[in-house]
């Protein structure tokens, strides 16, 4: 539960915490916003999917007229590296309730822009939705946080895939019934859950939970694969608000088939209610 | 089960099908197509979505280097109407084995253009996949077409919300279980589930799958909910080319908060295979 849950060590709040440092864009010219992805959110060499989604996500929020995303898009074009990049923004509809855009992130690779992924996303105000909840799902069950394990758990830190830079950055708790691949006995079922917060102690808002979407490791690992796992497409829905305090993150896959799998992700915040859904689709090596 | 269902009757070959003919989209200039929107697929007076994206996949089959959408992202902005409407696509990037590209459709009103979806897709070539299945997905448990019911049972076909024009295209065979909402009892539970064909014998192809995931009545009504249920966003991947006959399709709710749900559809083919996800996120009127 996530009442009995330690918080996160206190420490830097919103605006001058890692991820919103890390996240930062600073407007050119309308429209245009420069930044510099970090090399603290890569995974092995990969600059992390969710990492690269809150960057641009912060860019539409400085687009839309709406401060929320709602639903995002992203299809991810080519690996993105550490250091400067480009986000260039565009309004494609500005309604009452909600807005559309679209947004590219580009980066300098041999003297011009390459796109690394182009973003379409509907903004709102969350606040401003009514309270009511109907909802069925329920949160996953996880053991209590003393009894999960994170890459400072392990005894070979540099032996446990995805245990790079990102690593430092989480507070990530893992449950043990999802890690059987870091001891070399994957479970064969496509399922990763974990207690998820910034290592820094920074609250989840609704930019940060862009991130925990695509923030543990992949279901494949526990399916016996290995390596990269290349996300193609992800999608994720922005329903609540998240309270402050520790979050709950499920990540399951059902259809691994044709050298694709599905992922979905749900988050759920210490009140006990579904904050986020995503669903990516992702190649894997057999 | 697939095999004992009656094939829908045979008729038009892919084509010469009141889909390929209301989906066609006619070359005008590179990256510009013609397309009128047929009345027949309207729900009540809004044309349905599943319809529109196909017809804008259709665009972007000519647009891109590869054939079949492995994953397509809509944002709805403005609701179509029947009548002419113009798609313009992009390429994005053209690989090896996917290519993304962009495409919008516009309707003119009152003198100007409109944009009514927004499309990012991936393509790529479904034949060239290896034939390696790992999914752990299990197919619904429908009843026999036999034991299912479609617009033609309904005593007053008039009093059934959704039998509007898209319902003579449809070869739809719903599960009584997802019914409730007919007969003024429903379930209270997010789903509905039925074989899915179309009416003059097409056969299904990728193409098709687009217009499967959205045809089927709103899990809302089961909710017992009534009226439309706009979507915002529909993202949809296509695993596999299904094979002929009919398809199941099923499609839950789970979360119904904040005036939004998630609606996710399976779409399984005769030979057991899971050969397209969504998920799309739906304003409901509370």
């Amino acid at each position: 539960m996530a009442e009995t849950a330690p918080a996160p060590a206190a420490g830097a709040t919103t605006g001058t915490s890692e991820f919103d440092r890390d996240t930062a864009v600073v407007p050119r010219a309308p429209g245009v916003y420069d930044a510099d992805l970090s090399a603290g959110w890569t995974i092995i060499n990969a600059v992390n999917g969710g990492y690269l989604l809150a960057l641009v996500g912060r860019a539409l929020a400085y687009e839309l007229p709406h401060p929320d995303p709602f639903t995002v898009s992203a299809h991810y074009l080519t690996a993105s590296a550490p250091g400067p990049a480009v986000v260039r923004t565009q309004t494609v509809r500005a309604g009452r309730n909600l807005s559309t855009g679209q947004a590219s992130l580009f980066q300098e690779e041999g003297g011009r822009e390459v796109e690394r992924l182009r973003v379409l996303a509907s903004y709102g105000d969350l606040d401003a939705l009514p309270d009511d909840v109907r909802t069925t799902a329920e949160p996953p069950d996880l053991p209590p946080v003393e009894q999960c394990f994170g890459p400072d758990d392990a005894p070979d830190r540099g032996a446990v895939p995805g245990s790079s830079a990102i690593a430092d950055r989480l507070w990530l708790k893992l449950d043990p019934a999802t890690l059987g691949w870091a001891l070399g006995a994957p479970s064969g079922k496509g399922e990763m859950r974990g207690w998820f917060g910034l290592a820094d102690g920074r609250e989840p808002d609704p930019l940060s939970l862009l991130l925990a979407v695509d923030a543990l490791p992949p279901t494949a690992f526990e399916l016996g694969l290995s390596g990269w796992v290349p996300t193609v497409e992800l999608t994720a829905h922005i329903r609540a608000r998240p309270a402050p305090g520790p979050l709950r993150v499920s990540i399951s896959t059902r259809n691994l088939a044709g050298g694709f799998l599905e992922e979905d992700a749900e988050v759920w915040d210490g009140e006990g209610r579904l904050v986020a859904q995503s669903r990516q689709l992702a190649r894997v090596r057999l």
